[in-house]
Formats: structure tokens, sequence, C-alpha cells
């Protein structure tokens, strides 16, 4: 195992402590229960936006953390649900008074751990409307999940729900359109290589030198198959196809679409499949009004890709664009 | 060789033409000979700012181009110097009537084909100041290279000089802001593991399990000396001591510090060492004003990472925080 590391017992709190240092205008963090908070949180009158999830998926969630985003993100062991008091200390530390929404992908111990935090939490008096995103059409009720697994869909809840908390929206209406934009977004990855798990020491999975993992999920779970490496021109309709077809997209649609690389992806074989999967949507006649490029859902090292498709209107597409000031997504201010 | 690309001949032109679909409000992308211009060039009476270098290390150079910051980029074959017809062109179409600073990475190649690109601009009736920056102190007159090569410096020149160009200041301003800038950075980095360049389809050197190399280039050039993995508390020091020593940096100075991801590297483990190093910082008495963390001047998939100094002053700290607007770096707009 080749990692910049001290000790895997402590990798979480040892990055947190650089990231402390790195942002130190945007981020306060605390260790003892682990969370990354916005600078400014509480923010009165507010609805407070919390996410969270296990470590590994850098810059998903700490790096969402400021104004026009998250108000809180959970950071647990690699790839390990954040635990209840963690979320418990993320709802008191940015309760302003109007209560939260709790972002949270689904997978099983994700799902249960923060809603016992957010029952702890409402027991403190605070509002908490818990959305589960479920974005992944490769597989149902996978290895680790009773449902669609949550993915790269996340990142975009996050900052539309964020922008809206941040113009004044209330907790209905936050609620209402999480759950709008969880309605409409579809995503699905792959994968060429594993990664390796600190605490582990050894790669996640196997993959043969010509093989790759169809539909493969954030911590290296299964896909859909394995398949024979093939050109981009191949890799990519074979993710677009099915979000296409799920939702359904359909021509007239607009869309933001989201080009995701899982961490050991070059940013130029991003842009080059992004390039391919702007095309066809452009022969579909679905628009693309927006995009996003780059390792946003990240697991450690792993070689791949994920591609998302958001149905956007003209709501969505004014909260997308609205300013946001986060570690990793930044415009307008 | 697993990458997502479809033919190793067409891969530089292939991700361009993502990342002007991605970037189109940004960029305007040429293609024969490639070059990515800013969208509103010739910016008229702006001093022109250009750069570029061979591809694979993306974001450089093309992600920062873009409103405060660079005018064009010339993206040569993967780790390959561009043509001097590329330079040419890219000169021809920012030229705003103000003269050109041409940043140019102290490689063999790059420094001969930029210059004859400028020679020929200047037949064209550009004013071209051509700045070389050899910031990496790990070797000298390596394989590529007669002195030192130049590495992570170059964003930081980069940010310097076309925040300046775009507050107006004049040719013979920017040029010694430049030279200012390459003469107070200095910077180091480590692989853990090799890239493999598409056209070569091999991996460009080989490590062993528990080898890194120290001091290793940026298209994966012998470094220092091999030497056996070790915590990040001791690889850490291996990159700064050597960064601190040479300037020298002494107690009392103001810095940016840069900690670069190679390409493959988790972005959890480039925290975790940048805040090693910022502590390390603060024990010998240098203040950490200004920071960038994350992946900016990459190796394909390598694995490793490099740090950044630069000696900081009232006039750099301005120009750092000026608003910038690129695919890569973007604050303030």
């Amino acid at each position: 195992m080749k990692k910049i590391i001290n000790d895997p017992a402590t990798v979480v709190a040892d990055a947190l402590r650089g990231m402390a240092l790195a942002h130190a205008d945007l981020l306060d963090v605390q260790y003892d229960p682990a969370v990354v908070v916005r600078a400014d949180a509480p923010v009165p009158r507010k609805v407070a936006v919390v996410s969270g999830g296990g470590s590994g998926h850098e810059p998903l969630h700490g790096g969402f953390v400021g104004r026009g985003m998250l108000d809180a993100a959970c950071p647990g062991a690699v790839f390990t649900s954040p635990t209840p008091d963690q979320v418990q200390a993320a709802l008191a530390r940015t309760d302003g008074g109007a209560g939260a929404v709790l972002i949270v992908k689904n997978y099983t111990g994700d799902v249960l751990n923060f809603e016992t935090g957010a029952e702890l939490a409402a027991v403190d008096g605070v509002d908490v409307r818990t959305v589960v995103v479920d974005d992944d059409v490769a597989v149902r009720d996978s290895l680790f999940t009773a449902g669609r697994r949550g993915v790269g869909g996340t990142v975009l809840v996050e900052k539309v729900v964020g922008a809206a908390a941040e113009r004044g929206v209330g907790l209905d209406g936050c609620e209402a359109l999480a759950r709008k934009v969880i309605g409409q977004v579809r995503s699905m990855g792959l994968a060429l290589s594993p990664c390796t798990v600190p605490h582990a020491g050894q790669p996640s999975f196997a993959l043969g030198d010509d093989e790759m993992e169809l539909g493969v999920g954030i911590h290296g779970e299964p896909g859909r198959r394995r398949v024979p490496l093939a050109p981009a021109d191949s890799l990519v309709p074979a993710l677009l196809d099915p979000i296409l077809a799920d939702l359904p997209f359909a021509e007239g649609d607009r869309v933001l679409l989201f080009t995701n690389g899982m961490g050991g992806t070059p940013l130029m074989e991003l842009y080059l499949a992004h390039g391919i999967a702007e095309r066809l949507l452009a022969e579909r006649g679905i628009t693309v009004e927006r995009r996003l490029v780059g390792p946003y859902v990240t697991s450690l090292e792993m070689q791949g890709m994920s591609l998302t498709l958001l149905k956007l209107d003209d709501e969505l597409v004014e909260l997308w664009d609205a300013p946001v000031r986060t570690a990793a997504l930044r415009w307008g201010v």
C-alpha cells in the first residue's frame, strides 16, 4: 500500500487538520466528534443544510461546506458511515432556528446513523427533514444498500438546496426542492482500477488488466457487469444510455451534465469523455445548459468516472448559478 | 494500459474538444495549430500572458486560461513541447497591442520551441518577453533540461502576472513581476507510482512496491534518489527542507504554500501532507499567508505530490487575491 499517510488509524483526523489549516477562512473543524462546519455557523434564521458520509470521497462532503452550499459535513472513517453523535453535533452547531435539511446518500449504514442523529437533534429541539439521494441507476438492492445507491447527484442536491437556504427559502421549501432534485437526477459510473482503504491495506476488489467494472459503486461495490476494456466512444454510451432510459430523459429536455472523476483518472480523460457525452446528448436533442467536470465524488485513488444528468428548469438553473464559496466549488464570490 | 480514450494519436485534440464544450463561456479552442484562447481575446491595450507545454499536466495550462490569468495556452502532445507555430498562433490571437509575456517551464524542448515561436511573433510585430520558470530544487541539469526544471511554481507565476496584466500593468512591469516571482519560488516533488503516456503504452519508469522517487520531475524524470516508502511525517520534510535551504527561506518570511497532487493521489492525502507542512513552517517562524491545495500540475495518473513555496510581500498577496475566472482557479467573479 503506497499512501502519503502516517497511521491508518488517524488518517481522517490528520487530513482534517490539514483541511482546517488550508481553509481557515471558510471552515471550522471540530474533532470529537468530527464535524466540518461553516466558519460563520450558525447563520441566524437560515435553514441549515447538513450532509456527510464516509471519508475517502473528497472533496465530498467537507469540500462543499461554505456559503451557498453546506453548513456542515460529518466525515466518517474511510468508506464508513459517520456516527449518530457526529450528526447530532453537526445539527447542533448549525442550528439557526429555522430547521435543517439533512442530505443522506442511500447506503444502509448512512441512512440508519443519520436517522438516529436526526432523532437526537429533534430531542434537542431542531426540526430536521431528512432526504435520501438514490441517483445510481446501475443496481438496485446492492451489497451495501436497499434500493439504489447515492452517488454523484448528491453534489447537485447540496448545491441547489444550499443556494435556496442562503436566499432565505424556508424549511418546507428547501425540503421540497431537495426532493425535486433527487427526483430529476440520475448517475452511473465505471471503474478501471480498484482502490485501497488505508486500514484494509489491500485493494477493495480485483480487476484483470483488460477488464473494467461497469456500474461500480463509490466504495468499489460490484456493478452491473464486468466487461472488457473498450474505447471511450463505447464507454460513454454504456454509462449514458442507462441514465437516459431510466428517468427517462427525452428530446427537448434541458440538463446539467456532470462528468465526475473517481480520483485516479487524469483530467484529460474526463474532458475527453465529457465531450463525447455532450455530443451524444446533442444528437438526441437534449440541451446541455450547465456542466461540471472534475473529481468531485472520488473513491480514493480509483481510476474511473461517472456521469450524472440533472433535468433542469429555470428555478434549478438560477440556484445552480447562485454564488457559492467552498473549498471545492466557488464562483460569484 | 487502462485509459478512457479512443486513439492515443488523437487524445489531445479529443480532450480539447471536451474542454471547449465544458467551458464555452471562458474558452475558444482552435485545433490547427492547437491553442486554447480566452474567449474575449484579444483584450485591447492589455499585455497578453501566454504559456503552454506538453499535455498530460492538466489543468496546467489550459485550465488557467481566462480573466485574470492566461490569455492563451499552447498544448503540446502528451509530455511533448508545443511547436513554434502553436506559440506564434497564440501570440497572434491574443495580441492587444501592448505586447506579451511568454511563460515557459525550463525544459530544453519548450525553451527552444517557445523561443522560435516568439521570434516568429516578433516578425509579426508583437513585442514578446520570454521568462523561464526553473523552480525545482531537486536536480540541476537533468535528463531533459539544462539548469533546473520548471514545475509547480509556474501556476503562481501565471496567476500573479495575469492579475497584473488585467489591472493594466505594462509590458516592462509584467516582465519584471514574472522575474520577481521566479526568483522567489521553489518546489520539489516525489512520486509513489509512475504514469503511462498513451502513445508509449508502458509506464514511464518502474518503482518497487516499497520505493518512491524523491525529487521526481513532472514527466517522471529521475529525482535525487530512490528511497524506501516512509510515513508522511518523514516525506513532507524530505520535500520541504531542501526548498527552505535553497532560497533560503528564513524566520519572519511570509509565504504562499502550494501543496500539489500529481494526478493519482487522493485529496485526503494532500490535505494530510499540507497540514504537516504548515506545522513545520510555523515551527520555523515562517508565516503561511496563502495556500493552494489540489491537483494543479499533474503527471497523468501518477501518484505523488509536490510542495511549492513562494515568498510573499504585500504586492504579491494583492495580486494573488485579485479576481480570477478560469476552469481550474476561480474566485472573486
